[in-house]
């Protein structure tokens, strides 16, 4: 039995969309068991109308919510009764419990992941790794893509390892690992760069491919980027922001030129699949790498689908025992000097 | 009369690009000069092909040509006889020419340009601001794009102030300044970030409108992102990856698709308009901002038109007054604390 707190609130379609995708989760996924958080009074009654496994599914009660407004530090400590905070406990206090799932304050929930559900030991820093698809069909890693905006060569190390390790749980076998710098040679960029080459290129475990420069991040010859938080987060929302506004464009200019239109009809489908394979939603949340248990984060404006998309992550990264593994290779790095 | 030196090798179609790129400009700017700095027995038989205006132009011998893969410390002392040493040493020496054109390696211009050409009094570091198109059919301009990969508060500020006015040059009043961040509230971002907000938010002549996600790059929202140059190279490269990389999926999936191929067919047309719109080429060099002349940084790939925005380019800064307008503005910082 796989077990994961799902927090059902905090997001813009919470609570329908968590338990939607909770639903959804509990048919595809046999052996899942989901307690579910938040207002017993709101999330009951939606339940009645399901159909579903009672004996998998409970509900832990919790008033209430923490906006994406709040201090993240304040409201973890002053929200107790929270529909996070209640599932962030119940993963730290409960053996059976193995992550949770949540789409609402990231702040809070790096917080909370950091300071209660604990980090595995060794571990510098948390740090998120979101997944990206790429134009050849594979998917992308990016870690960290803002959990910590100040860091250290042995956090980028430590970055390689645990995002490595993370997507060998999606099937993929020694992970070619890149750098995220400002030229390909291995003497460029600022001196957290220059001096992180060489630390990573030594470690054994991570089969590091050298830097890579951002616009290489869809072509599909990397599937692991180290960086970090600051210039994750600016690769991602560039490439994301990127796209859309392409398509966007696109669709302008075909509806201002009548010449256009017939091709536009016929291609109405296909530009309807691009707008989909750039969604963020279908390629489920972004994972807190190095806490104690497994934590998802998924989008803030997350659906159904890409809540269940999120519990299906948590269940396969505790289906490769991922914890563990990061515990391991971890505790193998040199001391550091 | 606005004096120009022409740097004629280290690009991919040089020197023949350059050399049509100077035939324009002199044809189309009637009191542009220029000085062509290159060998002259290449020079001189491509130019005697062309018809021009032989009293605005004159060649300066350069037999040597500094590699893109040269150390440019290294090659700016020991390639003195090369194109674009001599370009620089002009400039340096000769007060009637107000600035040179490149093509050529970009490590070295960067290194020629502050130890030789000099920095303007009180400016910490030149930095690069390139020009991106947004989808409003504007213009972004990005400070830093690469020069400075590790930046002060300081720098920062020089940088909106510098960034400011040369989009003036462009016709922009009042252009509209962000500050590249991970999230737009004035808390976020580390260290760095946090203590510019309000540095750059203090100066009367920057119109500063606070953080700027990077998916807004290209919203046409903001006139000048300010940034350091390690953030500002990922923010560009990015966006013109993923942009490209969608333009090509988007052709990719129409010539899988029968259907699709009558649409592809009649917006032939529009795709290339499309790949037009992006092609940096189109939109002059990247200006290296603080240096006491003008210095203006076209792509290694540049064709004769790049070549020719970039002597436009140029030529529109020195008849803006540039170089003394960011003089008097960075001499009216407050001393630093």
């Amino acid at each position: 039995m796989i077990k994961i707190a799902l927090d059902c609130f905090g997001g813009d379609h919470s609570p329908e969309a968590n338990i939607d995708g909770a639903i959804t989760a509990l048919d595809r996924l046999p052996d899942l068991e989901l307690v579910l958080t938040g207002d017993e009074s709101v999330i009951s009654p939606l339940l009645a109308e399901k159909s579903y496994d009672k004996s998998r599914l409970s509900v832990l009660h919790a008033p209430e919510v923490i906006g994406c407004d709040e201090t993240p530090t304040v409201a973890i400590k002053q929200k107790k009764e929270s529909s996070l905070m209640k599932a962030i406990e119940l993963v730290r206090n409960d053996d059976s419990v193995h992550g949770i799932v949540t789409i609402g304050s990231t702040g809070a929930l790096v917080a909370a992941g950091t300071l209660r559900v604990g980090r595995i030991p060794g571990v510098k820093r948390p740090a998120f790794c979101p997944i990206m698809p790429t134009m050849k069909g594979g998917i992308v890693g990016i870690c960290d893509s803002g959990a910590n905006v100040d860091v250290s060569v042995r956090m980028l190390q430590q970055f390689a390892i645990m995002g490595s390790l993370y997507l060998e749980s999606y099937g993929l076998e020694r992970p070619r690992v890149a750098l995220l710098n400002i030229g390909v040679e291995d003497t460029k960029g600022d001196e957290l760069r220059k001096a992180a080459w060489p630390a990573i290129k030594a470690m054994e475990s991570v089969n590091f491919v050298g830097n890579m420069e951002a616009r290489e991040l869809l072509s599909g010859d990397y599937d692991l980027v180290v960086t970090d938080g600051f210039a994750g987060n600016v690769l991602i929302k560039s490439t994301e922001g990127a796209c859309l506004e392409m398509l966007k464009k696109l669709k302008r200019d075909i509806y201002s030129r009548t010449i256009n239109k017939l091709g536009a009809l016929l291609m109405r489908k296909m530009f309807k699949d691009e707008k989909e394979f750039m969604d963020y939603r279908n390629y489920g949340g972004s994972v807190l790498l190095g806490c104690k248990k497994i934590v998802v984060k998924g989008h803030g404006s997350s659906n159904a689908v890409s809540v269940y998309k999120c519990l299906e992550q948590a269940y396969k990264m505790q289906a490769a025992s991922l914890i563990e593994r990061i515990g391991e290779e971890i505790s193998k790095l040199a001391p550091e000097q």
